[in-house]
């Protein structure tokens, strides 16, 4: 396994997340400024990272090539559309043996995309007259979503993002290698994630609908049907709690909502189930029924959080 | 006005709110422990509170009476119908001239109590033959909300209620004197509370339907929707928010949600019309629309979160 600390990192796209990694891995993981490297469209946050001694060096987008001939571990901080984006532009640029890693809120397209990359990169490879290339086996990508954003976006705001004891979901592909799943654990849990769970694509893209993506449909609408401005005037918390997340970054959501549209849709119409059920009883004159099926609900949610 | 310092203090109920107002009182008000009394149906809530020097002294349900004898001011810490039932019970034992606030999460029942407790006093007080009970004019009753609680219940958790800079409701009846207003106000702010707002019962009850029930009933139609024991491995912090104060009280709810009930149903079916909508734009290809919807939630909420 390489050692973190000889590796150089690249981070592209420094907002919210990438920002937040890159301080994760300045402070917690012992990288140092000359080896952690950005790039993002905006200089002006290349500018201030580098003056304050996040990263080694900025590059705008048209040098994101010249960034991954240096690296050998990448995150690709970008919506999952413009990840996608980014892999076959640069598709050539990546350092052979590198590790990349994504950050994106949907797996499945990111993770097909990873199998097909690495592949390519595979055939390159192994097509190329150079043995010390082959030698170094292509590529290795392992998409992952850490689960610790926070409601207002971009770099400015990326010391909102707080990692620790919080969770990582990790969706390997086929070629993975062992050793770089260990590198990437290592450096997972040492920026402050405590819980690290491996599920396939499909698996991660059902369980965000529900626990993400469906609770920000939720607080939308709970914003969406009430046109008080004054309203928190009557808010305990609860109100608060569950629309904080309605300040959302309305590009990516509307495209984590559609990219993972059937599962989200599939969350929605079960939730409006349980939803019907509880405005049932509540109409009804059976207090006993209402009472017992929220008995099971504080039950239920008390185990899971014991879990 | 009287000195809140002269002020002999009387909680009924002394579980997770009522403690956590004794505390407050205690220390932030400046009231002495011989002036704090409670009555509560657990003797062994009244015990630790009497051994950790809150109160002065602790009554058994019976010996509500002999307590209510000594108050200047009752606060009312029990669920909706217990109050009605308690009011009822102890009609003729509250002191002349003694000021009642509540705390119970609808006040539209609680008003009407409390206006005719008032007039029933009155008219006690008039038809008196002593001339100085009669110059004390009768009982004063204040129904009011502080919007402070916590997912855990009882006198054990009451620490875990925050008041400081947290929502107080007062829903004044046609009869409240001005200076008990007043002192009343000034103690909830000692408390720690830094919004204090007047409505109606009814405006309240609107209100809270919206901010706080229908926020409770989402949240447990999400737990009631969910059965993966596991499921916080995926949370970011949005599920937990949205489905924290699913670990509801549940008889207290039924009651609140019942009590409430129309109000809280013509609520559900607005929030299920704006979900409905944005369900529309998902399942939709429009992006635009719905990236446009989102922005509007976007922007009313962070406007709400400046008032």
């Amino acid at each position: 396994m390489r050692n973190i600390e000889d590796c150089t990192i690249g981070i592209t796209g420094l907002g919210l997340m990438g920002g937040a990694i890159a301080k994760a891995l300045r402070t917690q993981c012992g990288v140092t400024q000359e080896r952690l490297l950005a790039c993002d469209k905006d200089s002006e946050t290349l500018n201030a990272a580098f003056k304050t001694e996040l990263i080694g060096r900025g590059y705008d987008t048209g040098g994101a090539g010249e960034m991954l001939a240096l690296c050998d571990i990448v995150f690709l901080c970008l919506n999952p559309s413009s990840i996608l984006r980014f892999l076959d532009q640069w598709k050539d640029s990546f350092k052979n043996g590198c590790l990349i890693t994504d950050i994106a809120g949907t797996k499945e397209s990111i993770a097909a995309a990873a199998e097909k990359f690495c592949a390519y990169r595979k055939n390159a490879a192994s097509s190329s007259v150079s043995a010390s290339t082959f030698m170094d086996g292509g590529i290795d990508f392992i998409p992952g979503h850490p689960m610790a954003g926070a409601e207002k976006g971009g770099f400015k705001n990326s010391d909102l993002c707080n990692f620790n004891l919080k969770n990582y979901i990790l969706t390997p592909i086929s070629c993975n290698k062992p050793e770089n799943m260990e590198l990437l654990q290592k450096l997972i849990r040492k920026m402050g994630f405590s819980r690290v769970t491996e599920v396939t694509p499909q698996e991660h893209d059902r369980k965000i609908a529900f626990t993400s993506q469906l609770c920000h449909v939720i607080a939308a609408a709970l914003i969406d049907c009430e046109n008080d401005m004054e309203i928190t005037r009557f808010g305990g918390g609860s109100f608060e709690d569950l629309t904080r997340i309605a300040m959302l970054n309305a590009p990516m959501w509307t495209e984590l909502f559609t990219e993972n549209r059937a599962a989200l849709l599939a969350r929605i119409d079960q939730f409006e189930k349980s939803l019907d059920d509880l405005k049932t009883l509540i109409s009804g004159d059976n207090t006993e029924a209402l009472e017992k099926r929220l008995t099971l609900v504080r039950d239920r949610r008390t185990a899971m959080s014991n879990k």
